[in-house]
């Protein structure tokens, strides 16, 4: 008879799966400081395979936590597509060549491809530094949440008990874990247990379409191998997703007969493998060859899109990432949804956990999340139905053209890479004043544009200013600060922030600067303007003033006032939440109405 | 009576010293696999002060060992520079700003601030990652080189030997080494033992200029105290370097009576420290006022420009940096010209050991490094003379007005860079065919330009893709092969190249991958070739072909061909040398030319 022990233990954030999701949460919540563990069920992380495309908006986001250097140094940077079609002598021939990414306003205009586990890698090692690691293997068992309200009320108390299970556990060591937790994340995965443990249900439905995903490095005398390329035969569709090194993934349309099994009508994995994916694949590249001596990781699904009927229990477990949606297909959707739901998810635990936000702040995240689930459901059936159709020809007058799948790709272009989610009016999101910056549209992310720091004349993109640091950024557009009256009107504004009941320091009291970041950008030019000119309001440290100016050299910046939609003269305070999207926009006479939006969600 | 014990033992380089010179020389041989020790008489490396300021050429230099990275990160940027001079009622007043780097073409428009210690750390860290460290605290005791012709000549020798002291060797420990080295490059400083030992001496004279330098964190109402600011004022002369955090360095103009000791004419540090130092840079600064609450790192010097009569004993051992000049000014001159000594030299050693190259290519080191100490030395002393001269005044009508100083900042701009840096026509700089490539001056650095790369529309810095990895790129403009008879001439060409009496094979051998690369820079655009166009000597990987145009949003890239001063119609071959310095340029039809150079020094 073994001796085991059992321990119990208390923890703020329990995060359950140790995916992309489950990771982003976990290492934002451990860079906010809060008391945070991470579980996952697997020994070790992924090594090979599984989803591996970077989207723009997810670089910006990384960029704001400090990690997407390593990812850009690591990965493969997708920035052409390319468009094959069937040619007149039965093979196929390029239509044309395009912008893989086609928001214009993206800061990295490109995806990154890289695989999953080394994805990962980049947060272990950034959690490891902060001295939070992923505990495995162990699985939940058992999951209880208190529905007494005034628990349920209490920020503060522990209303979830969850019962852990070390797998790996010896003799004499713990195997058996009831931990008491204030907040739960379920990040673990498509089968979730968190998910099916409460009771939620996956809505949504399965097509026809069947695919086949292999990865190789290819030998061939195809052009466009290092491009994501879309090929459309009369062989059945392939798309191209070159990946770091020399590998490269393939997705492959298979037809029903060849892997479906008779008996049941499921996928049978038996009736295929790679060497069969690469034959069907080859059909399509004809008259080009392609070949590969070895495969590195392939699987085969059906295309489908499903999504769960409630994101939460009472705000306090939370499913998050493909634990709450699930879709496949070749646009790389999956991975970049389910980081960006968790990214959303951080700093909202992190304010209501410290006591600044009122719980209900945590109603948001369903709110946000799943108004663009279904968005990307939508276009995932679309897109889907266009790629997986047969082309057009004479003889198929209804398939799928080239403009047609140009013209999807291009007008789904600032959805796919995530640039242009835009959350939708609550109340962190107020659209009252959207006249003062025209441009820079409220419910979605800052957009990114290069300033010099007055001081010195540094250029910084304004992006890499307002990180991931749970910190509400006040960025006040201050106009010409050479112009006497302009200068007036700034200096009052200066006082107004610096006054005890400014919404500085209603909100954020005797540490304000945690809550908190104010940086001053004006329309003047470097040669005519000091930061010393600046009420001390407005520049807390000489760094936190920049100029809508170019470089030394006119490489970089200018302009930032005319790209943001914001006038020197009457200038304009735009409010940037933890997460980098556009809470409100005001004008420098307004603070009232900040005080308000603020008022909405914390405590004074 | 200790034991000790005494070992005798082989190395291919010595390198004594390790200061920024010796580093990167350690680091370049390492890199390189060269079998190199370096040591050091500290027991531990430089915590703060000393030299710190990194020009936009040396930034190029680290970037190309994979360096620039860090340093960015961590260092301050100056882009910005301000002049002072007195104002009409007794103080002082801007006259004017400016770009602080002058040179258009640096890749990095600004010089880099940081400690040296810090600065040492990046090397330490990168040749740690090879198994390479410091040895210390150890001093050199004896050195010897043999006179014998033969063991000379013989680069594969072990002509010289020196005695080592290992200064906290314990009892039972190693505390003499008998070292036989086939290189010694002294690296050792201003006061170099290796110098002295070898009884070279030093030429050359002092000034009356009495500088002191502190640093402090500045509390100050200055407008300009983040860039780099000369002051002129009635009451002496201050320049400003800001350096990382909130640091700044203040350079002040000492009087003669206030450091010099009375009765030996020599400085007496004792008569001075940093709180007098401030109190001097106050009087400089009023009206504005600056404080601070500690300092950091203190000293005082002569202004002096001195250079060694010989930079190497034949070309066995050599001296570089400090050891084999010093000059002492607030241009940063100093560190820089030591680190690209060095730099020179690493490729050198490296070909010979390796025998690739005849010995007498280690004769180019001191010829090349030589002009260039010397056209510092003069640029000092006009430079010196002018910042420490009294402000033109109603008074003193010959005083150094604002014009003549900052004409003499902006005239040296190229020079002060290190951006401008020319070697001498020699065996490995051939001038005779500069016409095709006009803006690609021979003797100078590759300049930087921004290309695509053909597969994949990826941006890339060409000097990304020209890394100290001891090769020679063999870069050539192939022009527009989407032209018929362009085509035919590449084609040509390569039919050349992957002939078995093409240079690359006479001198690369079957390892001619090692010795070197071959880039592909087409002036066609994207959409209308495919990097499979081109012979494939012209594209050993996908990756090895570029084009002259922009990315796929038109942010970066394009007219290359321009910029360089190359016809597409008839292209050109551009020789950059393993040090990123062109080596020589020739037409596609010439490469019988190229041949010849490579014969100048390599064996075939």
């Amino acid at each position: 008879m073994s001796r085991m022990a059992v321990k119990e233990s208390d923890v703020d954030v329990l995060v359950i799966g140790a995916g992309p999701s489950g990771l982003m949460c976990a290492n934002g919540l451990a860079k906010a400081g809060v008391d945070v563990r991470i579980i996952d069920q697997r020994p070790s992380k992924v090594a090979a395979g599984q989803a591996d495309g970077i989207q723009p908006r997810t670089i910006e986001v990384l960029q704001s936590y400090g990690l997407a250097e390593r990812l850009l140094r690591e990965g493969n940077q997708m920035h052409m597509a390319a468009f094959y079609n069937p040619s007149a002598n039965g093979g196929i021939e390029r239509t044309g060549r395009a912008a893989d990414v086609t928001a214009s306003t993206a800061r990295f205009p490109f995806e990154v491809t890289l695989h999953q586990g080394a994805i990962e890698a980049i947060f272990l090692d950034s959690m490891a530094s902060m001295s939070v690691r992923v505990e495995r293997p162990i699985i939940p068992t058992s999951i209880k949440l208190s529905m007494e309200e005034a628990e349920l009320a209490d920020p503060h108390s522990h209303p979830i008990e969850i019962v852990l299970k070390h797998l790996d556990a010896e003799d004499g060591q713990v195997d058996t874990e009831i931990v008491h937790a204030k907040y739960v994340v379920g990040a673990d995965g498509a089968h979730s247990w968190v998910r099916k443990a409460l009771g939620i249900t996956m809505d949504g439905e399965q097509t026809n379409y069947i695919w086949g995903v292999v990865d190789i490095i290819p030998e061939t005398d195809f052009p466009d191998i290092r491009n994501r390329t879309a090929i459309h035969s009369h062989n059945g569709s392939c798309m191209i997703i070159p990946r770091e090194g020399d590998k490269v993934r393939l997705y492959i349309q298979l037809a029903d007969k060849e892997v479906i099994n008779a008996e049941n009508g499921r996928v049978d994995k038996a009736k295929t493998g790679p060497e069969h994916l690469l034959q069907v694949a080859q059909r399509s590249f004809s008259p080009y060859t392609i070949n590969a001596q070895e495969f590195d990781w392939w699987t085969i699904y059906i295309i489908g899109q499903r999504v769960a009927s409630q994101f939460s229990v009472n705000e306090r477990i939370f499913i998050a990432g493909d634990a709450r949606m699930r879709i496949y297909n070749g646009a790389g959707q999956g991975m970049n949804a389910s980081m960006n739901d968790t990214h959303n998810l951080v700093w909202k635990i992190t304010y209501v956990l410290r006591g600044w936000a009122n719980i209900s702040l945590l109603e948001t995240y369903e709110f946000e999340r799943r108004k663009y689930a279904q968005d990307l459901i939508s276009f995932d059936k679309k897109f889907s139905a266009l790629f997986s159709g047969k082309p057009r020809s004479e003889a198929n007058q209804d398939g799928v053209s080239h403009e047609q799948f140009l013209e999807a790709f291009q007008t789904f272009g600032a959805f796919t890479s995530g640039i242009g989610v835009h959350y939708a009016p609550s109340a962190i999101v107020n659209t009252a004043h959207q006249e003062y910056a025209s441009n820079v549209i409220i419910g979605q992310r800052m957009p990114p544009h290069v300033f010099i720091r007055a001081a010195d004349a540094r250029p910084y993109e304004l992006q890499d200013l307002l990180p991931a640091d749970s910190r509400f950024k006040i960025v006040v557009f201050v106009g010409d600060i050479s112009d006497v009256s302009q200068g007036e009107r700034v200096r009052t504004l200066g006082t107004e922030l610096a006054a005890p009941e400014g919404f500085v320091k209603r909100f954020g009291g005797t540490s304000h600067d945690t809550v908190f970041d104010v940086l001053s950008i004006s329309s003047a030019t470097k040669n005519k303007v000091n930061y010393t000119d600046l009420p001390v309001a407005l520049r807390t440290h000489w760094s936190k003033v920049l100029l809508d100016d170019t470089d030394m050299f006119a490489r970089v910046g200018g302009k930032g006032y005319e790209t943001y939609g914001i006038d020197p003269l009457r200038g304009a305070m735009v409010i940037v939440r933890p997460d980098g999207y556009v809470g409100m926009v005001a004008s420098l006479e307004n603070t009232a109405t900040i005080g308000q939006y603020f008022s909405s969600f914390m405590k004074s």
